[in-house]
């Protein structure tokens, strides 16, 4: 059995930490706000799955005092990425697992990068929860996990990760390549992550009327463009499997609606920016997604700092 | 002297009709909203050139009671168009001039279709004027006019209307052709009110950060470029003048964000729909005015009726 440690206790770290401990795991979390009251009063999962709290829980404010694990999941926002590094130092040894619970494009290369003897996962994680509050996490929906590693050094580690993901009650499905499992996932957080905070609308607004679910096939046109460029095709078919599986979604405020509304940065650098620049090597210009992009900058800049 | 009749007693009609009739021009005023108001109280202009009021204003609430004048000013916000050309039946006979200072493409052709014995001329207002009460008008900068024939009947008029104009200090000049006068028009107009409303900002917030002053710029491209399909080249130098020019503005919310705020349908279809399609048919895609336009009628529509 692995040991884990996660490094950002929220809504992603959680929940999939919170499963894992269910499941007798060692599971380490790393916590800033909430790290007295997880201290004193656990860590409590409110899932559509069956409600759950640990009251015992490992808590940790400050990386360097987390024993060694075999895994670290890392599940901050990206905007705390320039942090990150300096977090993992301490705890990343020869042959640790990083799993990047992130959402964007090329985390995992900048890992690799500052942790060559670390072995690289990527995870996209298809889940709609939120934190509700100090030590608790609202579940509402889906919950299953993409792994993919990051190079061959990762082909046993994702098997074994999914063997103890899926005892926890963790679906996991592994991707032949990470690359494409990363644009698959941008083909959902492109659009509906960036249309929710321009137009201040959930999944079943932005869905409902013609003008914005035709933005929204748009822009997933441009990710699949843009992944095929990048060298990971993944199909036109899959936009049409996206927009009705959305369709039957409970009407959801994606992550970067919740950021904005309540003050914090936006992930537009690794959602956006990075995708954007990928496809611009590779010759394809996401015209739309980076006006998408420049709305954005706009808004989380003056958001944080009216002008 | 003309004698004149003003469609839309508001912002644009009020300023402008309140100076004809203060150049001593017959000038009759449809009003709607304010018609009880300015029948009492006439009707107020507050200039940066200077205020001044008018007390005893030929008002009608209704336009078939409107005597026969010389030019018809059409004042109108376009989303009101659907009900102009009943307006203007019983007022309209054959050489009278209708001049068109609303905003947008494809108005003039309309109007031509219609009354095809009258005389078309187009008017590109250059005014920053608000409506800031009932039979009040507030006038903030510029309020010159570049005024244009439709077609060649229409040549002399815009000479009589330019002398007529000048003589109650408003500012005209002659566009040799309207086409290129009314894109010269969307040049401002695409990008600057739709981001206000998307971005909620106005001329000066929008000018001041990178991404959306790059914005504004990518959209002057498409609109130089659609243009340039549509047989009116208009010289990409023209972009740099009007960021210069809109640099040196007082910050001015434009008028489809206070439309937007105050509730009102925004001016989308002569706006922004009618140039994209008059491009698209010219074989030039407006992809970003395309998709600005889209973020626009999703807010309208969603302002008008929640989803």
């Amino acid at each position: 059995m692995l040991s884990y440690t996660v490094i950002g206790t929220g809504a992603v770290g959680g929940y999939y930490g919170g499963r894992l401990a269910q499941a007798n795991h060692t599971v380490r979390f790393l916590a800033r706000s909430d790290y007295e009251y997880i201290r004193h009063n656990g860590l409590t999962v409110q899932s559509v799955k069956g409600d759950f709290h640990l009251s015992n829980v490992e808590v940790y404010k400050d990386s360097t005092d987390i024993p060694h694990s075999d895994v670290i999941l890392i599940s901050l926002k990206t905007t705390e990425n320039v942090f990150l590094k300096e977090l993992l130092r301490p705890i990343v040894k020869k042959g640790t697992i990083l799993c990047v619970l992130q959402n964007g494009l090329g985390i995992e290369s900048e890992l690799h990068q500052e942790f060559p003897e670390s072995i690289i996962v990527g995870a996209m994680c298809f889940i709609c929860s939120q934190k509700a509050g100090p030590g608790i996490v609202k579940h509402l929906d889906f919950g299953h996990i993409t792994i993919a590693a990051y190079d061959s050094s990762g082909l046993s580690s994702v098997k074994t990760l999914q063997r103890e993901f899926d005892k926890a009650m963790i679906q996991t499905k592994i991707a032949e390549t990470l690359g494409e499992a990363r644009w698959r996932k941008l083909l959902w957080n492109i659009p509906y992550n960036g249309l929710s905070v321009v137009l201040n609308a959930d999944t079943a607004q932005i869905m409902s009327l013609p003008a914005s679910r035709g933005l929204v096939r748009e822009l997933m046109e441009e990710v699949v463009n843009a992944a095929s460029a990048c060298g990971h095709p993944i199909g036109e078919d899959s936009i049409e499997a996206m927009l009705n599986n959305t369709d039957r979604m409970t009407p959801y405020a994606p992550s970067m609606k919740l950021d904005y509304e309540n003050g914090r940065p936006m992930e537009i650098e690794y959602m956006y920016s990075n995708p954007i620049d990928a496809a611009g090597s590779a010759g394809y210009s996401m015209i739309r997604t980076e006006m998408l992009a420049n709305l954005l900058l706009f808004k989380d800049r003056v958001k944080a700092e009216p002008v």
